[in-house]
């Protein structure tokens, strides 16, 4: 609705004043932009649509899929299985899929990333996090480093590649077990440290809380956590806050 | 330490091998930068040094304040109680103490205050954690705005506060109870969410944990967590954010 | 037991003493009006027998099914698998099935749906309980109206069905994950909303107790909590309140 | 802000478009109809507002008290202390205060009570929260039956008032330390149970928490459940129950 | 009520039959025998009646005792303070008080005591609650051996006193911290052991639940467990288990 | 004890040798009477051995089975698959099984019953446990009445069977879910009640945990509880008190 | 061993009496070797008898300092209160007490501290904790180092001391809130590090909890863990280690 | 790097400032010594190293096996799967497998074993844990006793062998269900114990959890405890502490 439109036809009588508060009625939400517009500004910014595939029906995955491509060119799906990938690859052939990341897309090709993000990982398990992460942040235009395997309990493969990580506009943590990677590295970055907490462990790790309390807990400044696993979540806040980083070079 | 110094002082037989090699020992944390390097860069952006008061000795908490104070001219500490303000301004009267962010500092004249952040609160009750947030931030100099009240059980205060909140280039979003409002406020806005759980509320509320749980679960994009009541990690994470958003501005 | 056609029978001699006792001894129940009476006002009211199916020995299961039909010809089944659909379907061919529901029923033709039942969930993984509930509901013969995925990621997606949802004499809320939508749509109707949690999501979610307390702890007025998953509570509950706001209609 | 008023003006020129849009950028919230309108309807409908004074600052309190007494000339608060109730009092004497339920009040003379809500207690000491529950209740004017220490442990004390309690158009059951009070009185009432877990107990009752599963696991159709020691939200729910149930007397 | 009288009356014509219904239709919980019938055989068999002291209100404390008192001559209170003591014995100085088992009573002198329980304690600090354990059990008529302080840690201490704790017809076995007596009693004894765990201890005992857990998980046969601290309901329930062992001579 | 003054006093003849071995049995070891004599008392007993299936080795199995079935001609086996059953079957062939209980035995023909023991289940999910527990008590000796889906959802049913359970000399009250049944019963009848939680049910049950926190925090005395779904446990200690009920018989 | 037959070999000769009674010295009890002997081992081997002195009743605190002084002329109380302190040195004017350790002593002068056993705290409110173990273990004869302020988050201030701490024979590490400094100790010695979490922190940090999972869930090898503000017992254990390391000393 | 050969160089002229420089800044994790240092003192201690396969990719497994075995001639593999070893086995033929310990390994034959680490299981099915850690301790060169079967049910049957325990330099005990075998054999040897809780046991045992906290609030003196089913982690300390108290030996 073009709210200024209403109004000069409220003024040349095109519309009586009780149709205009009729309509008027519905601005709320209207008025406050959501939908269309956040969906317009959204696309402009090289934010496409994301799909958590995990739990979909077979023929709402489909659709969902045909869908985005076919307005947007582009789609990313997370937390999708092989056999949804085979399932949509057979009516969207342009979709790919990483086995590491569970990630199912479809991305335009040439695209451009800018700033830089490090995407660090306790041990070797947590890689499947760590690249849903770094894929979503990549998907979304941003430059990603990897440094996996880097954790505490040898503490100097984190310091050889600490340089490197200083590079960053953000750093993301992902750790399991104990979890103490989020809190040393924050000790040793000046950049916001996104904490990804990992399932991987055993016994008292109940399924991640292990970690998530410790980075909750951590005496460094500089550290948020995200939920358990959520690789993504951590890959979308890497990606604000690295465009905040840049923004000045697109402004001017 | 200067290297380069020593080393050219190595090859004048100014300092023999011997004394640069103890001199050397102390290396790997002046090398990686931590103490001292640090501190310098620091202070020269702001971070004065900051001290969690509560349980500290009344000796230690005295010596620390006048210590910083002579160095730096400035210090933060956090979780002060008034018996401490008191305590401190005996010695160091430049003191000054809120009641609402139990902050005691000794903070310069004429602090320049850059970008934006917002400061949300869910109830009344969790304004004292917003203030240790918000006062944080503005002691490491940012310009904050505080949107008090606006939680989701009326969500008509936040909209209508919600365009103001839109300007800043992160927001920090502190409920208890609940703690619904953080997923509410990153659904509407596109910079970071900063989610402060804190212990407001009874019964079922664990002491904040439900709140925690609620942020950390979220199913808006864009939040990430800090532990319960914890103003100050939340002031400081707004504080990096906001520095890298305006960074343009200084490295011109 | 028919009390009155006992004490007749004893005043004229016809029941002896004794034999009398011995019958009033079964009356704690019977006095009680559970059992039969019960059964038969709730078969008058519209309430058929429940059957919880999960769980039930195939035998048993299937004698479950043919009594309630050959006595109520009406008879719903919950949280029943597809394989337990076709084996009581080879006994009792009149059996309907829904696979998203997991509701396994024999219904009367021509059913009557009174008041209006407004059934809300966060997203689309959460419809398997709102099916649960919103067809327990209908099938007790409550008119039920679905607004499905307007969780407060895009708030938006929930004022655009305010309206409507207002119209309902109980709104029945259903989320995973965050768990917030139940207290928002509190804030903003007058009836009572029956919050179900869901075990949707993952990580810190705990099998839905996220989104449990997040319910609990809500700062609106006019929620109450029902188990997780527990759809068939929610359409229960809201069926009794619906039919206590359309009472005056019978009673007239 | 009238929107016709506004519309008139902009036909008339009185008000110019640009004007206009500014205003009815603020319409959101109030087409909303939050805020105001919301406050005068409920105020028709004998809903005055509610302060939870436990943790208010001081000066909040009573100004929030002058304020509603000033505007409604009635006011309810919850959790009141008996050092918030002398505050108050020097202040606006008309408040009075009830030690058993907390609750700190203003309220008009001669409300009309209708309908019945019953409120049960387990035990002696669950009192305190059944009575902020009638209390509130009342005080919206719903006519309360009280039922205090009929639990499970002797439950003949529940049968012998059972007739009573089943012509409540919703039942109020509080109970602590097993909880099951709620469970057996939904087994034998037609309406909507309320339960409400106290904090009651000791040992495994973990400050509620074994009541409040119990009430959320009954087996019993009818129950919802709100938060450990939460009085107040069964008294406002079983209002708007009580209300519904009661409606077409107001209507015709 | 006499129901035979009742149906002798109805024969008789001294009572029509529409009133001897509505006498009928109390008949449930008197028929049942609760209230009445159950409180004079526990009389009869030296069952008085058990007041749970916290947190009552001082009136009704003072009336119930003086109501006991004055109907059955004894009363026992559990969990009273010092102060109950003061404020109950200014009403009723018959009433004695045990500082450590935190017991208020009043007893008829002469109490015979039969068979045998005995009370273990892993630590001193265990005591208070085996005494409360102990002295409900003597109240109740039961001959009790204590064993305090004869925990695992020093194993012999146990060993030393297994010949007279094996005499009992049931032992309690009282231990905090990690709660390991039970288990080690129950392998040694061949009569049920009623393990009660204590909050005794410090860090991860969380307030006496790492003792239930080791209690519910024993490994020996002829454990069940009681509520954290709860000695009363040990000391009963080896009374109920005592008498049973020792009913012959009763009936003989 | 001097056993040096004992030997010398055993070489000079001053103690006979039966007077030493007297006096050494004593020494704690034998005194313990462990392994063979303990073995012994349970065989003449009637307390055969008994075997934990769930988990051992294919061929630990069977050799115990063939064990204790030379040896004592009875075994008992609890948690076994009907794979095992059929493993052992091939081996042993006198072995039973029973489904519902999971137990495989063998029983010497003509055991005598004693006693009663009732055995309570609040829904049929829970009969599976409830069979374990009458099972193992039969085993051991024990009458059992079986009162299966009397839980207090619908009262009537646990009143109806009331007069026969309370002929028991301990009653095992079994429940999922809100697990009420036991504090239900234990305020219905005057001998021990054994709870039993189980792990039937969903959501906020938490395998068991609502039930068991019901039962630890029931306001009805004499009830102690077991482990989730210890069956056995349950039965084992009704036998134990059962026996001690019934000793005078044996004794005399 | 037959006893019968060692007292007939005793009686005729054929085993001398000193040879019996090495016999009957393996029977269990003798053998265990508990109180006496144990006693005299450990007051041989410097280790003095430990009092738990929090919640001692006074007179027993009094007599125990009393006679441990007495018989030993020493003993180690921990968690004692300054009154205590004072109660105690009323009677027995030699004991000391330490306001950080809480430890209340009576300690033979000239002790012989062996071997080397160091102490580490991530922060200085985890000094009470830390003078609780490192006083503890010097009471028992051990040399410690203290390593104070050296966690993670500064992790330049840990490599700092590294060399002097891997010169112990076994690590104390000290952490609360994320607890990481254990895991990080551990990936940096050789010797078994042993980790105490402490209760030092907030919110989500659980009284401790966080540490505990945190050390419990370490990636690095090494690491075992005591319960939350066990001091005494890191210390003890650290002086088992260290006495096993020292012990070629001492025997040859 | 040689620091002082390169300062020598400096001096000399051979080596520049600016070269030296950018060695240097590699030396906080060279001069750390972790690495290659690390790797071959360990190599010369016979601490070969451990690779945890569970999860490890296929081709990952594979490539680390055929590495370390190049390079070591010795590896060992914790929680291995019998397909993995089918897989590693078919390129590295040298590749044993043990199916109770999971342990998938390259041993150099003519491993030399010091000492003594005596290992405890409560159960039989504690075995597989038990075995991890008797395996793991025997590959890096400790002599072990094994002593299963010994829990407290039963205590006879600990103490049977306690002589045989008591030569240990360490003891470690391993228990599900109730875990109060550590705290028991504790109480009964004078070196540490290493506690091992276990996931065996069901209901209440929270996967262990309760063995766990059993072990960590033990009152016995002397353990410290891993994380559940960490045999792995309990056998490398036991071997760092049997190397303490041996290694005087090696040293002279």
């Amino acid at each position: 609705m073009d709210t200024r439109k209403l109004l000069e036809d409220v003024k040349s009588g095109a519309v009586s004043i009780e149709q205009a508060q009729k309509e008027l009625i519905k601005l709320p939400y209207e008025d406050l932009g959501f939908a269309k517009l956040d969906h317009h500004r959204q696309v402009r910014q090289g934010f496409g649509e994301v799909v958590f595939c995990s739990g979909k029906a077979d023929d709402h995955l489909v659709k969902i899929f045909e869908s985005f491509y076919r307005e947007d060119a582009e789609v990313l799906g997370t937390r999708a299985s092989r056999r949804q990938y085979e399932l949509v690859k057979a009516h969207v052939p342009q979709v790919t899929y990483d086995e590491h990341s569970q990630i199912l897309k479809i991305e335009k090709p040439g695209k451009k990333h800018i700033g830089r993000v490090a995407v660090c990982t306790a041990g070797t398990a947590d890689i499947r996090v760590a690249e849903e992460a770094a894929q979503v942040a990549e998907y979304f235009g941003t430059r990603v480093d990897r440094f996996y395997d880097v954790g505490v309990a040898g503490i100097h493969r984190l310091f050889a590649r600490l340089d490197d990580i200083r590079r960053a506009n953000c750093v993301i943590a992902i750790a399991g077990m104990e979890g103490a990677l989020a809190g040393v590295i924050a000790g040793l970055v000046e950049v916001p440290v996104i904490a990804v907490p990992t399932s991987v462990g055993y016994g008292a790790n109940f399924g991640g809380v292990s970690a998530l309390l410790t980075m909750l807990n951590s005496c460094s400044n500089g550290i948020s956590v995200v939920n358990i696993d959520n690789g993504f979540g951590a890959g979308y806040i890497a990606t604000q806050i690295n465009r905040l980083a840049q923004k000045q070079g697109e402004e001017e």
